[in-house]
């Protein structure tokens, strides 16, 4: 048999064709949906589910999301967090273009600071919301979402004759993530982890290679992303981390869908898209269109917020039972008139309630409208609040 | 339960830490993984396993690789083919900007044309590799393999101050391959579609709606591509299709890795990628350098030539029991020196042996050469050899 995980029969829960987000199909594998360095790890202990993200593969589940949710807010994990490709500009122009294309104010920012910078286009579409991180005046890495920024940053760095250089260096981040993360990382790394400050980064050595460790991660229980520069030693490190996190209660973990929901964190592609601009995204306060500073997309912002956004997105608590997951965009009306659509659900288990994002037009973005949210299981009420949850 | 597809205990055949490709993994959708409109037929006819191309889901199989292989050859398959996103370039600067990211020189290309187009950054290196498609002279689509080459186009035409639109349109293709092909199209639409001919389409209604109908697609067993551009219809399309083709013994299908690899069809992001040229890759003839038109990667490709390639994609035959899938590049060797590497590798009952495509140093390139590939089996001797295969 050639090809023995295409010959299975797929598993189906309950499936109806208004079900089918119910469907579990396996991944068919291949170069272009790349392994990491640390993916024999996250097999042999026992990953359940990928996603593909920047063609690389990311976990989504080990025990369950529920369980791995309990066991994050509680212990700590280490995350194969790979895919989280670098985009790494170089050179005499690497500020210019950095800054011309995030919308966020770059001038200030130092080296070893990581920082939140939603990158837009000359319409104010989100293309990516990364964390940029500085590594020296003239270098800086984008840590990205799931889109080719690479190919935007180096069509336009050719179109306008910029003097950079643009790769995707043989790096790949592990996340440590959950209370105990300072723990397990001043064992492997020393004491000095505990002083690194949150979204800053230093450089440590792992077995005596210099490597870029941040306080940061894709969770909000705290952590760090160690940026491995060494693909030999990708086993070893995650070996040295979980033996030393054992007595921690270290488990396998990835980002964590009940966890990043309740958090408020976007996910591009699911909630934000080139069709959205950050003004309706809720990230006004990264948008520094009011600043004389030169970036793609800052007259768009700037008649954006002129004339005012007409929809954002907002925290929706839906009623009834736990609901599947979402994976085409549900319709939410009030009163039978369309008003916006949800893009990622989840039922929460801190907040006893289904917990959603919603794209929801001005009319009812207000805490406490009530909506109409049609869902894979039926209409059902939801109550419009803000981000994060509360 | 809340996401029940996350919770299912995974599948392993035969697994151990060098056998990992056999893992089966399945996929956690989301939004961000698209679905297209073709999915629910895709889910009811029992899609056993997708990939995700361009953001969106790509099935891999229905029965078996194998299964499928020998029903595409034989007869009609329809083929949920969304996943080929379009980039349509529309505007004064239009064809400028479509020859500017080419290789192939388009200046003679006619409206009702498609032409197989490597797309090329200025340093030579691969983008992707579309169809182009003309559909007037200030207009263009790109249907797409697997990299975000919207962005791409964007930062270009931006940062050269050219006068076009660029977007993603509503445009899903559905393909239908097989010998039966012609049979099966023209129950539908008519014999007109006997005369399209290869390369070309024509703009046919379905239901009243026009619709480009290309001859083209993603198999050596001909057949068409139906670029649906009202979703609605979707579902309309495909069961039409279907109940035509009942007397054909038309099935589910999609790209066949045994047919696509036989064939000697190239898949960007597995063979070929950013860091590999066209002539590299046997994509000469595509290649107009030598002309007098202006396109980006023009001076890499002029010194490319000049210097010589020093390593190409060829085929190879690998002795021994049908291997696993390629999902990382396997080493060639020969007598223990490193000459190379398998990116996609199947065992084809046609030619009752493993066959595959690898990237081969000069000094083991020719045809008859006999080489060590180390696979996830242990290593075999191949012989090296044209494409398509012989």
């Amino acid at each position: 048999m050639v090809r023995p995980e295409l010959t299975r029969p797929p598993v189906r829960h309950k499936f109806t064709e208004k079900q089918s987000s119910m469907i579990s199909p396996i991944l068919a594998v291949s170069r272009r949906t790349r392994r990491t360095p640390f993916t024999p790890r996250v097999e042999s202990l026992g990953v359940i589910g990928y996603t593909v993200y920047n063609h690389t593969l990311l976990p989504t589940a080990f025990r369950s999301v529920e369980e791995d949710y309990a066991h994050l807010k509680r212990h700590v994990q280490i995350w194969d967090v790979g895919c989280e490709r670098q985009v790494q500009i170089v050179g005499p122009d690497a500020a210019k273009l950095t800054q011309l294309m995030s919308v966020r104010d770059l001038s200030k920012a130092q080296v070893g600071q990581c920082l939140y910078a939603p990158l837009c286009d000359e319409d104010g579409g989100l293309v990516n919301d990364p964390i940029v991180l500085k590594l020296a005046e003239d270098q800086f890495w984008m840590s990205i979402a799931d889109s080719d920024v690479l190919l935007w940053a180096r069509g336009l760095a050719y179109g306008m004759r910029l003097d950079v250089e643009i790769s995707e260096p043989d790096v790949w981040p592990l996340a440590v993530q959950g209370p105990k993360s300072d723990d397990l990382m001043a064992a492997v790394f020393g004491d000095t982890v505990r002083d690194i400050r949150f979204f800053r980064f230093e450089t440590l050595p792992f077995k005596g290679q210099p490597m870029v460790i941040a306080r940061s991660g894709w969770s909000k229980q705290g952590g760090f992303e160690i940026y491995l520069n060494d693909p030999e030693l990708a086993l070893d490190l995650w070996d040295t981390l979980w033996d030393a996190g054992k007595h921690l209660e270290v488990g396998p973990g990835c980002p964590n869908l009940i966890e990043r929901i309740e958090g408020g964190l976007l996910s591009y592609g699911n909630d934000m898209t080139r069709l959205e601009n950050p003004l309706e995204c809720g990230l006004d306060k990264y948008c520094h269109h009011d600043r004389e500073i030169e970036f793609i997309a800052r007259d768009a912002l700037l008649r954006i917020s002129g004339e005012g956004v007409t929809r954002k997105i907002r925290g929706l608590k839906i009623e009834g039972d736990p609901l599947p997951g979402c994976v085409t965009p549900w319709r939410v009306h009030r009163d039978g008139l369309p008003i916006g659509r949800v893009t990622s659900a989840i039922f929460s288990p801190g907040f006893a309630s289904n917990i959603a994002f919603a794209m929801i037009d001005q009319a009812a973005w207000d805490t406490g409208e009530v909506v109409q949210v049609v869902t894979p299981d039926g209409e059902r009420n939801a109550t419009v609040g803000p981000l994060p949850f509360v």
